[in-house]
């Protein structure tokens, strides 16, 4: 094949206002992006922002740890309320060891502490995840769409530990109009055999790649990516859930 | 903290000629890469490439699987040979099912088939993965930087699928002069607040964003990241090693 002419441009919107429940972050983001936004680019989002726009927030003050809360926070030294704002978002602890849970959350992502973080949330609250993290990407896409005239793709992100290797990458866990998948399987390779087993997770690597255009002390929780038009689409499509791996098909369950 | 302006840049290098065992694989591609190549560049290869060049390609003719590679091989629907080079690359199979194998190899990463791979090997072949993928980045940065002048980190990619997600992403089985991982733990986050366990891998997020700038029928293995300059040093550093969580702290194994 010929040498394609890809070029990925990444770079971090400016800073977005300090985002409050009830705030239109759409807005936000249509405001903060440049003049040459299209329909091809994927806007990338810190599921932080969105959450904190949707009023999943919760201030540990009112939460009332349960008997299994303050077991497991006493193991994990953890506060109790924190825990039993995990386990109310939690579907399954598949581990709980050494000050690390890894849960399943109620929409199916495997991730330490159900995504419960108190990282860049108010002193005294804890920030969750979106109820419905596509829904939150489909939402975003389309007031963008209606506020700037272009459609650009939109992935919420979270940044997720991985078994087997150290440090944590970001990774989709809402999509709108980008393909999660670039599925080879059946495809020829370089050499025309045909390809096994090749599927690539493109929302999870934009995902990625987006956090590497910002420091994590910046307020720049929105990315823009560029040169991937050829996975956007303009119907929304099936979103991050199709990156969830089915429960019989995961060996490490 | 004030806006970051950092721009990331993704593209392809031009296509290379085909590698057979004993090129100098440094040498194609310094002469692939632009004139602007620079220190503060990445080179994101494709372990494919560098397996060949190195010779670590095994011809199913010459195998004679033993017993086990046999009794493996029927329960997995898999070449009985193309089985006992897998075995013979792996220190422990973590998993055996449904066709999927995910072993440990013999330096410690853990991954399907050992990394041993049919794509985009001759008929007949498999390619296996690099000695020491640390070692081959680093002789490849040096003959870059002595035949170029300049002193581009180098990163070894290969296709990890993953845990809980469908998909796969590229990840650094290799590296020289890139800070495989950027730790903020105790580091401020934008509200002041100390961030906890928040270490991204740098490596890994390059290996993945550097395969968005090729099609998988591309004959183009290597690929120039630009702006990342603050995570590339002239020392060679810890390389991708520093990727792989010990075994005592893993809970999925």
């Amino acid at each position: 094949m010929a040498d394609s002419e890809l070029r990925l441009e990444i770079t971090a919107l400016p800073s977005l206002p300090e985002v409050r429940p009830g705030d239109d972050l759409g807005e936000f983001i249509a405001r903060a992006a440049p003049d040459d936004l299209a329909d091809s680019h994927v806007i990338a989002v810190a599921h932080k922002v969105v959450s904190k726009a949707e009023g999943r927030v919760r201030v540990l003050e009112q939460v009332t740890p349960a008997d299994r809360a303050r077991s497991l926070a006493a193991d994990q030294d953890k506060d109790p309320r924190h825990m039993q704002v995990i386990l109310d978002e939690t579907q399954e602890v598949l581990r709980a060891e050494g000050g690390v849970m890894i849960c399943v959350t109620r929409n199916g992502l495997v991730c330490a502490n159900a995504g419960v973080d108190a990282s860049n949330a108010e002193a005294g609250e804890v920030i969750l995840l979106p109820v419905d993290p596509d829904e939150s990407a489909r939402r975003l896409r389309a007031r963008i769409a209606e506020l700037r005239g272009v459609r650009p793709a939109v992935v919420v992100t979270d940044s997720f530990g991985r078994p087997w290797r150290t440090g944590q990458t970001d990774v989709a866990i809402g999509a709108a109009g980008l393909a999660p998948i670039d599925d080879w399987r059946g495809r020829p390779d370089a050499l025309g055999r045909t390809l096994r087993g090749t599927a690539i997770a493109v929302a999870d690597v934009v995902a990625a790649a987006a956090d590497l255009a910002r420091t994590k002390d910046s307020s720049q929780p929105a990315v823009l990516v560029r040169g991937l038009g050829r996975f956007v689409a303009p119907a929304d499509g099936p979103g991050a859930a199709a990156l969830r791996r089915a429960r019989e098909q995961d060996l490490f369950r």
